[in-house]
Formats: C-alpha cells, structure tokens, sequence
C-alpha cells in the first residue's frame, strides 16, 4: 500500500518551521506496512492543494495531510478540502461538544472562531480531538483515503496514533511487519556500526536493520516483513540476543524509552532513591528523571547548583576545593554527590559542574569540559568528559551521559 | 519568481531522519525574494524523479534539488538528471582536482568510487564543493533552472550560501521581503485572533500575516514584499505599534526567542537576581532560564522540590500547611517563594506546585491543577491554573506561565 504525506503551512514554506509531523507519521506509517511514496509541503492556497491532491491521488492508495485547520483567517484548508470532495461546511453537534469542553477546560468563554471550528464538511468521517478544536476528517474519493488533521504537533500525535491508524488498520489489508527497537548509549555510530558489522553482514535476510541516532540513543530498529507473527518473533529473538552478547551494557532497553525510563525500572525494581546537584545541567536531569510518571517512589529532589555560593552553602563543596580545582574539577563534583546524600537523605546521587559554554572556556578547561559523577555512601566514581562547543547539546550530552553513568554504577558495569 | 525544492532519499521517506535541508534552502530563498511554492520529498528512484521533474517545472522558475548524490550505489540522482536533462556523464578535471585534494587532506587514499564522483554531466554549469566530493550541478531547460546539490548539511550550507545565492541573484530580477515577528504570550490563538480581528482587516494591503502558535508562545509574521527596505521597514513598524496598543503586555519580544530570553533581557538590565523552587516541574524552568548564554549573571539556583521533606526541610514550608491546605496549594507555593529567597539570597522567585499526571489527581484537584508564585521579600502572587491531562505538556505549560508571570510581576503588568 502506498501513502503520500501532504503538509500544508506557508511557515514551511518560508524555513520558518522545520516540519516533524511529516517524520512522525511517516515512521508510523512505514512501521504498519505502508511504503511512504512522496512527502509534500504547500502553501494554504485552494487551487495549488486542488492540484497535488488530483496529482499525489493518481499514484496513492492514502494521503495524509496536516495543517491548515487553525480558527484563523489563513487556515483555509478545511474549506478548500469541502470544495474537493463536493461537500459543505455544517455544524456538527459532536465536534461543538469537543469545542466547547475544550475551551471549558482551559478557562475561556467560547466564541464565534471556536464555534466554527465544529463546522465539518458533510461527507467526511470525523476524527474527533480531545486536546485542540480542531476536528480530524477522514474523505473517500476513487479508491483513495485522505486524512485531514491539524498541524499542532501534540494534538496531531494523539490523533493519528490513537483514532486514525486503528482505523487504516482496519480500512487496509497491510503486510505484517514486526520491529524490534533496541536502545544503545555509549558507541558512536561509527563505532557501533564497525562493532556490529559481522553480525549485519549475517543478519537474517529477511530483517532489514536501521541505525537511528539522536544525542540521546542510537535506536537500532530491526524490521522483518511476515506471514505469521511467531516464527518471526522467534527470528528477531535469536538476533536480538546475538546483538546482546556483543553490546550487552551498552543496551539500556527496547521499545521506545529513554535512559530516564530505563533507570526508573531499575529504581523501583531495586527500591532505590536518588537526587542530583546540576550546575551547567542546572535542573535538566532532575526533569528528566521527573519525566517518567510516578517517579516521586525513587527521587526525592535536587538542586540547581548555578552559582558557587550555592554549592558551597547547600552541597558543603569547601571554598578551599573550589579555590584549588575551580568548580569544574573531580574533587567538586566528588564533594556534590556527599553533599545531596545528606541533604536529600538519598542511596544513590548525581553531580554535574562543567562549562556548557558559548563562554567560559580556558586552554585547560575548553567549552565542553564536563565532570560527572555518581555514587552512594560507600564509593563514588567521577569523570571527565569533553564534549562540543554548543550549550544546549552539551547539557543534553551531559545529562544522557550522568543517567547512564548511575545506571551502570547501580547494575556493576564499568564506566567509561 | 518562484522556486520548488526537492529532497532525494529514502531515510526521509520513512521517517529516519528530519528534513532540515528544506528548511535552511527555504528560509535563504524566502529572504531571497523567492516565492517557495512546494517541497516535496521523493525517494532515489528514475522515475518517480522524473515525473516530480517535469510536474513542478509545469509551474517553478527555479527547482533547488539535495541528495542522491553520494558515492554509493542507492545514490542515483547524477545518472537520472543526467538522463532528463539528455546528457552524458564525462569525467571534469576540474572537479577531479577538487576530489583528489579533498581526499588528501583527509588523509584517505583515492579511491574508484571517489574518481567516479568526478564524472559530471557534459551540459551542466558545474558548482565546486569544498566540503566533499559531490559537486553541484546547475541545468536550465525551457526557462527554468535546476540545481543539484549533496544532501550533507554542512557541504550543503557552505555551497548554497557562497555558490548558488549569488548565481540566482544574479540569473532573476528578485523582489525584496522584509518580515517581522512578533511574540506573544497568554492569549490562545482564536482569543488572539479575535482581539486582533480589526487590526488585521485593515492591515496594509501588502502585507501578509501569519499566526505561529506553540504551548511556549504565538509568533505573529508580518511579511512585506517592497521596493524600498526603509518605507517597507516604516510601514511594517507602524502596524507593529498598532498592535503593540492592542496587546502589549502580552507581547513578550519580537525576533527569534523564548521567555527565557526575554526574561534573561529585563533582568540582566534591572539587575535582578531569581531562583527557582519547582515541584512538579521539577527543575524545568531553571534549565530553560539556563538555557540563555550568560544567566549566571542572574541565576543563582534552584530547588526541584519534589518530595514533601524537601519543602519543609530545604524551603520551611511548614508541615502543618502542607497538611492542612495539601503541596498543590497557594499557601505552599507561597512559602516555596519566601524559603527560595532566604535559601539562595536572590530578589525574586518562582515556586511552582501542581499535579502533571497522569496519577494523583482527585475531585477537587484533578490533574493539571497547578499553583504558580512569583515574588520578592514585599510581595507574592500566586494563581491557580488547570491545565490538561498530559504530564510533559503540563510542565511545559506551568513552565512557560511561570516565567511570564515573573516577567509580568517586575514589569509591573497584571497576572491572570
């Protein structure tokens, strides 16, 4: 089965946003067996979507657009698609109920915009939206199913996942396609790929593997196109554990989690609390670790330790050890971690202090030098790590890197 | 004039990788006085390259195409346009030159496959690529022009900025664009538009407006096709004072940033310092206000306070408050903000206590209940506000209101 996707928005168009809901919905497509044709970003003007939408449906079995369904005047495309499919706009008493809970629930008083927004075209499906007022509509036209949704990222996800591909899987006989996603941390690509090339090169054919790399994670996604569900399994099992024997501890799940999720696992499982003392990560991976839901059971707190006065006052780091190695020293992140175990009452800690730059940096001490450390009563393990020149990836390289950091420590590995 | 652009390859069909490509093309013809009219992502195949060819050039004057030109055998794209354009590939010695010394200075031996790289086709204006061993291509047919490029962002960059802009500005008589954004804060998009309503319909006829809304704002665009920059720059400055008179205190900037940035400006000018103390947020704002270059100058630190012990031990939220009115109420936040400030020594703070979900939620607070305090030693506000139902978003939003809300309590604005 073949899909377009279509993304409408003049602030595509103009590099204004970059667009994610097409990278969104073509990965859950192509997960459930739809191969992705063309992807497609135009304006919110009426003849041009009239012209790629006669295009795109001469070689597509589904079109999926987003965007253009906002309350304001440049969002045309709910009209523009009632004009193609020969219908009109009528209010319908469902979507209005949405509209109006919606609104409700975030303390404003309805108005003429919002009401309109429950004004459907006629001969459309309707997808309903629980977190924005714009309604999803799905259309038949000459064996070919277009999917209007909006454009706003988190309204867009829940909709697809939840209401329309149930539904497409219903509407199409798709191939079985089975994945397994792994998750790794610690090898970059090139190195994981040279590790992993004896185990590709003899990958069973059927698995097709896919290196998707982000700061965070390399996820390694296996996919196997089948008949039966079983044998399939039992295929992908044998090269998962394959993978496992060469990689083992750089593996920290598998599914779609982050270290965060990984951690909480073993946090619970183990009946451990932690807290964490952040100077340049100042609070990201006590957001992180927050991320996940219920976790009060594990982490009590900590502390954005931004200026010295706070290290010292809060966290015991001694004036004299700061003097002698500045902040971002191993004997100042060592003196973090024994600090918020008394101050949080905490098992296990995490200390960050390094410079996230643009500024800040010394030959000594570059942009991007980082000390991490972990540890418990009994022992405390620091590093030091020298990332690169851009603040916000370094806080996010240090963040990943601390998680992985304790996530080791707790299950035994070496850290690196 | 207008401009299409393509991207070439199967990682973006499947939702591997995001296209930033476009992106970084589109916004450079945009400023450029192009109309961009569609980009459209298609896989690394002859034919369908050739049906999208010759489709857009039915109504572009320029087509801007990345990738499919990398060395190994899935990159098709330099034998296909070769084909469409009816040429044959010859080896350039000039480019030849520029492989070789791009091989050497790697340290790698030459290589068949990099020799191949030099192979161009024998009707094409040749563009040298400095960054690699893929040369830019420039066809023309039946007035319109077509540039190949490699989809490596950083060979990509270098080579549209420095070759190809300069070549187009000469090749077409271009208008010039003038934009200007806008942020706004507090508002949802259809109250906005509806108290913009007037403004808007009597906006100058040459300029084009443009909403951009996420949870962390709404970006305004005001768009200005002129002849002269200066009167362009008068008109466009009068219409921003217009709007500034309709809903200034929620405009927050203007430009590229966040909150954080505006709040960076407004207390690096006053002088100001601020801490955080968050419990559900957990640590959110302070790593969004470190995220600015610089925040040390005002950001001292801050507390994830996100067990009970932690309020009353580190903030002195007494535990009989926390009984009596529970963690998610005014009195707590209010005493979150009067411990922060004796904690860390700073001016202002920000207290933040509420229920993210999805657990933890009852009657009378369910999830999304949050209170936010802002305040310094003569004066606290707090407000309650009920978000949605989904925890990171609910962090977001808390976060973002947090730091408006300070912004509006130093500015000495209302806060709803």
């Amino acid at each position: 089965m073949k899909a377009d996707i279509i993304t409408i928005g003049d602030e595509i168009l103009i590099g204004q946003i970059t667009d994610t809901n097409s990278v969104f919905i073509a990965e859950k497509l192509n997960n459930s067996g739809f191969e992705i044709r063309q992807i497609t970003s135009v304006a919110d003007t009426k003849e041009h979507i009239f012209e790629v939408l006669d295009e795109v449906s001469k070689y597509t079995d589904l079109v999926v657009i987003t965007g253009g369904l906002g309350p304001t005047e440049d969002d045309l495309t709910k009209q523009t698609l009632a004009d193609y499919f020969g219908s009109k706009l009528i209010l319908n008493e469902d979507v209005l109920e949405d509209v109006k809970q919606f609104v409700r629930n975030k303390g404003f008083t309805l108005n003429e915009r919002n009401i309109k927004q429950a004004e459907i075209p006629d001969n459309c499906k309707i997808i309903r939206n629980k977190n924005g007022t714009a309604a999803g509509m799905w259309f038949e036209k000459d064996d070919t199913v277009f999917i209007s949704m909006p454009a706003v990222p988190f309204e867009m996800k829940e909709m697809f996942e939840v209401r329309v591909l149930p539904l497409l899987k219903e509407k199409f006989k798709l191939p079985k396609v089975i994945h397994k996603n792994i998750l790794t941390y610690g090898f970059p690509e090139s190195s994981l790929a040279e590790k992993l090339s004896d185990w590709e090169q003899n990958l069973h054919s059927k698995i097709s593997l896919a290196y998707l790399p982000s700061p965070e994670r390399i996820r390694l996604r296996l996919s196997m196109i089948c008949d039966t569900e079983e044998k399939a399994e039992k295929i992908l099992d044998t090269e998962v554990q394959k993978l496992k024997n060469i990689i083992g501890e750089n593996i920290f799940g598998c599914g779609a989690g982050f270290l965060q999720d990984s951690l909480a696992e073993i946090l619970n499982e183990k009946n451990i609390t932690v807290s964490t003392a952040e100077s340049c990560t100042s609070g990201n991976i006590a957001r992180l670790i927050t991320s996940v839901p219920g976790s009060s059971s594990y982490f009590k707190g900590g502390i954005a330790a931004y200026s010295n006065d706070v290290k010292t006052a809060l966290l015991k780091v001694s004036e004299e050890t700061l003097e002698k190695y500045g902040a971002v020293s191993k004997e100042v992140v060592e003196q973090m971690v024994k600090g918020q175990l008394e101050l949080f009452n905490t098992d296990y800690g995490i200390a960050v202090s390094g410079i996230a730059g643009p500024d800040g940096g010394t030959e000594e001490k570059p942009v991007g030098t980082t000390w991490i450390a972990v540890g418990n009563k009994e022992k405390i393990i620091a590093k030091k790590y020298t990332f690169g020149t851009r603040r916000l990836l370094n806080v996010r390289f240090a963040s990943t890197r601390a998680m992985d950091n304790l996530r080791r420590f707790i299950l035994g590995f070496d850290i690196n």
